[in-house]
């Protein structure tokens, strides 16, 4: 019996329950990224500064805005994916070691955000699951496994167009990065960060004549499994379909 | 000590955890949105299909964001206040007053969030605090307490930039109108949204010369004191502060 679940939540990540930090406590900080998802192959994206899209005004984006879920068969290009990752984690600077700023917000600038990309149509990459290593913008492979994409299909209720896309991204939090500085309430913001990313994809894909559809229904042990992360370190908190219009 | 609340969020709010939801039982669809937050006069917004906005590229909007926390001492207009809230909540269709569809996402365009109005320096509008009515685009004025203001940025762990801003935007949940169809899962959905919408108000912002900062550290109960509203049904989760750069 799961009622009261978010009520409870609420209360206990309010603001003044905030016990001191990690960070106040003197614990390290943990990495700005995770790395090393597999010893399968790293794949440098093209540099987001030498891709042009043709562009689109900001308000039209946002008034043009809708959920897509059927795609054309056209793929998206290596140069469209690696623009849209540039648009939704793009790392614009790191500072010191310390926070990465990037082309969303974050709380504190932790960014406790990973992306997993299952390219299911995108023309000079093997269709297969990818990490996005977001300081390098580099893709590494988790996964070759021919049944992935089915696999994340069954995770997320068995809805079609997780497959039918031409790329679905995953976005995955780990906690510690977020917690080490806002302690339980950290769980709060990271949710608020991975709304920032969506909509920056939403609208970037505008850009390029792409829809997206976020997901946010989905059988969190499955798909965590099919990721291979644990589930409680770092766990799902949001998926998104896109593909050509 | 509240340690744990996070991942027993996470854990409570499995999909596989949910029961049949209040919709799928019969019960009545709550309001599309609140109304009557008191008995103050409401105000007509400009039409925001009638304001032009200089514009500006997705992409340099994306790329140029970041968050900002001094402002200068040059109003917001109505206008540009009207197109904020049209960029943020706008409803562009209301389907038969089951849901409407607005120019940002939501879960089954369920839509649970409400937007209030810190009014500092806005040309043609008084001081005060307002609730916004998405669907009519109009404010209500809440409160003309001349202490508001200062009450809201005591609530946000005294930052002065609260009342600096030329408007700081408050978001608050209706938890029932997203719990009705996604049970305790809609607590994520809430905070994912107003992500959407947070970063929607950064992007505009670009378009009209203003800076934003978003915060989510707030003293909860205090703030939703001020509003009025009950920290329970309906509670503050997100804010953000906008102005002339």
């Amino acid at each position: 019996m799961m009622s009261g679940a978010g009520k409870d939540f609420m209360e206990r990540t309010k603001f003044r329950y905030l016990e001191r930090s990690d960070q106040a406590t003197g614990h390290p900080q943990p990495p700005l990224q995770s790395v090393g998802k597999g010893d399968l192959p790293v794949l440098e994206l093209p540099d987001p500064a030498k891709i042009t899209v043709k562009g689109t005004d900001l308000r039209k984006a946002i008034e043009r805005r809708t959920s897509i879920r059927s795609y054309s068969r056209e793929p998206l290009s290596l140069e469209e994916l690696s623009y849209l990752l540039w648009c939704t984690q793009g790392v614009k600077e790191v500072a010191g070691g310390a926070a990465t700023f990037r082309t969303v917000p974050s709380a504190g600038a932790r960014h406790a955000l990973e992306t997993y990309i299952l390219a299911n149509n995108v023309s000079g990459l093997e269709n297969g699951l990818y990490h996005f290593l977001a300081i390098g913008h580099r893709l590494e492979k988790v996964s070759d496994d021919p049944q992935i994409a089915a696999r994340i299909k069954a995770a997320c209720l068995d809805q079609g167009f997780v497959v039918t896309s031409a790329a679905t991204f995953i976005w995955s939090a780990v906690a510690y990065r977020m917690k080490w500085r806002y302690g339980e309430r950290g769980y709060r913001y990271m949710h608020l960060d991975a709304g920032h990313v969506c909509q920056n994809l939403y609208l970037s894909a505008e850009a390029i004549d792409c829809g997206v559809c976020a997901i946010a229904a989905f059988q969190d042990d499955e798909i965590n499994s099919v990721l291979g992360i644990d589930g409680e370190e770092e766990f799902v908190i949001y998926v998104a379909t896109v593909g050509k219009k």
